[in-house]
């Protein structure tokens, strides 16, 4: 048979790919090079590395949710993702993302990076000049039964960030360490190109002069 | 700036990508993950190596075509791209792909792999059976003037396909071997994916049993 | 000039590598391809990433000390380091041997991997039954004005470490988690080989049946 | 079973690795990132790519001669390495220096690179510089019944390079193209490392100014 262009093989054998995933691929692709092209970002990788995710229109489960197979970790000074860009390879930030649309459906891309009270200071002010929503999800405020209970973190996290931003679903945030966990920041947006100009812009602007 | 989705930066600072382009690049990396997952296509890279391109619809030059830097080698048994998908990356399967399109503008991607005699009587009667022109270009044919004159090749290289086909534009056709030259199959199509997708059944079925 | 086996170009111009250097390198590429083989250590690779690091002889600091730039994280379920062996590549680690080998210099290499309070318990009985030692680091346990202090933990830890073993050098021991830190676990020994050996064997069998 | 470093499981597993082996190993590292690093050598690589080789001390056959699997190509610009160094990886330019050891034992590595007539000129008159002895294969002189039978023509190739030049071991010579076959030079030597910077040396001078 001869492979109809909207119904292809992909990855594993049998999964299909359609319209919208192949102009997904393809946005997501062009902004993992402007992250791996940028310096400057190696500096804002945290420990547990960085990933960008975009979410499908209709994004149900992690696996409606592109993401960097491996993460983005940095050689040689320069940001290099690990394995490939793949449907179901994030985790973490695929069920954020999912989960901050139900308050905000324009949101359909994400990446972490390092948290320091330096950079949140700086990224507070940033998203001042910029009209941005700037939160913070505190885990001291997290209640024991969820922090124990698998899975049931998200919906509590991303309610937190809008409850301290006033309601407002933010477009930059941080989640605070805790025993075991390294503190991230998370800029989200429409999808990953935007989103990775972003996070490369505050990268230039937070390690250059002045 | 935020950048907006239609206008990016991709790849060189200052070159763009439009919609077009993040549909192209998504279906070559769905087409480029089919190739490097069949290991019976291992067997029919040559020594030159194999490309896979693409172009955009109003393609003039190679710059409009999308192929793989460094082409697709063999490693670990399997086929795999030394480089990035870009536009640009290719000269000879670029150019040959430009060429064919004046004649049917329909074709738009195309992918090149080993010779034998044994290859070519196969694809010939796999062809008839699948109602697919097959045709090649016979480069003793090659008149003198042609051949050394750089860049003119290609135009009568297409027109000996075709020529030699009866007039019709090959689905599958081969530049026979010159001095210093490695002879090569080539496969044309409609996009990436369905040019993967029939390489790859050549490939299982020519190595196949029976 | 033709390069003098013994003198020659490495990495950065004008860097040199001797007969030990390259001997290191060889190991350390046999050590990775054994790491990068064996599915049951993705399962162990914590958040923070894996390194596994071979220092000279005579090492004085983390010049002098073989690991992977940018660690080795998960990619399509296997290992798989994410830059090349350098000298200099890790900072943690290199410096960790470093300190051990004051008091055991015939350790020379290393490897972190994940920690759990199951893994944990498991791998106290392994050591048991090897004859290892086994050993912890509490954290909760470091003097304020050491952890402050940048490069003073080191030396506390390793301290801790002998101190917790009854005054003997571990062969496994963990560092607890911290706020902002994931815990991890650390297996040392004479050279990688034998290192990344001994991680996957217990990569196997924790992981295996029974 | 705690690995013993002279006798450790490489690449497939049962195999094991030697103390010679890691010091290859680990100067075929070093020499391949001597050419990745050198931009002038890209220009250098053939259609049908570049490989260094490096043989055992008493190789018998191509599993005692380390390659690079999928050999040296063009990205970026630069030399890249397609796969990994590994025992076995070459089937020409393995048996080319098996052979040519069988004259002198000191030749244990080899880089082929591209052929033009200029090329060839100049490399004639840097040999003579030199005091390198330069020779040809021309493969018009050989036999049919050589050309034919399997695994025939290389003894014919070796004596041939050795005839041409006045019966001693060329350090650089070239194969003339034909049918289906891109002509290259090759480069011998004691050890890749040598050979890279050789090579490399070459590939600056013949590229630089004047």
């Amino acid at each position: 048979m001869a492979a109809r262009p909207e119904q292809v093989l992909f990855q594993d054998r049998g999964e299909t790919l359609d319209e919208e995933g192949f102009g997904m691929l393809g946005r997501m692709m062009v902004a993992l090079g402007e992250i791996e092209g940028c310096r400057e970002f190696a500096a804002l990788i945290p420990e547990v590395r960085t990933n960008l995710v975009y979410a499908r229109e209709r994004a149900k489960g992690r696996g409606d949710v592109l993401a960097i197979d491996g993460r983005i970790t940095v050689v040689g000074g320069l940001p290099r993702a690990a394995g490939k860009v793949k449907f179901g390879a994030s985790s973490h930030m695929a069920r954020l993302v999912i989960e901050l649309r139900k308050k905000d459906p324009s949101v359909r891309a994400g990446i972490d990076f390092a948290w320091t009270p330096h950079l949140s200071a700086w990224l507070e002010q940033y998203c001042g000049e910029k009209g941005w929503v700037f939160s913070v999800i505190d885990r001291h405020g997290e209640p024991e039964e969820i922090r124990e209970a698998e899975g049931a973190s998200m919906p509590w996290k991303v309610a937190e960030a809008v409850r301290a931003a006033g309601g407002k679903v933010p477009k930059i945030f941080y989640e605070t360490g805790a025993i075991g966990k390294e503190p991230v920041s998370v800029l989200v947006g429409r999808d990953p190109v935007e989103v990775a100009a972003q996070a490369c812009e505050i990268a230039r602007k937070y390690h250059g002069p002045g």
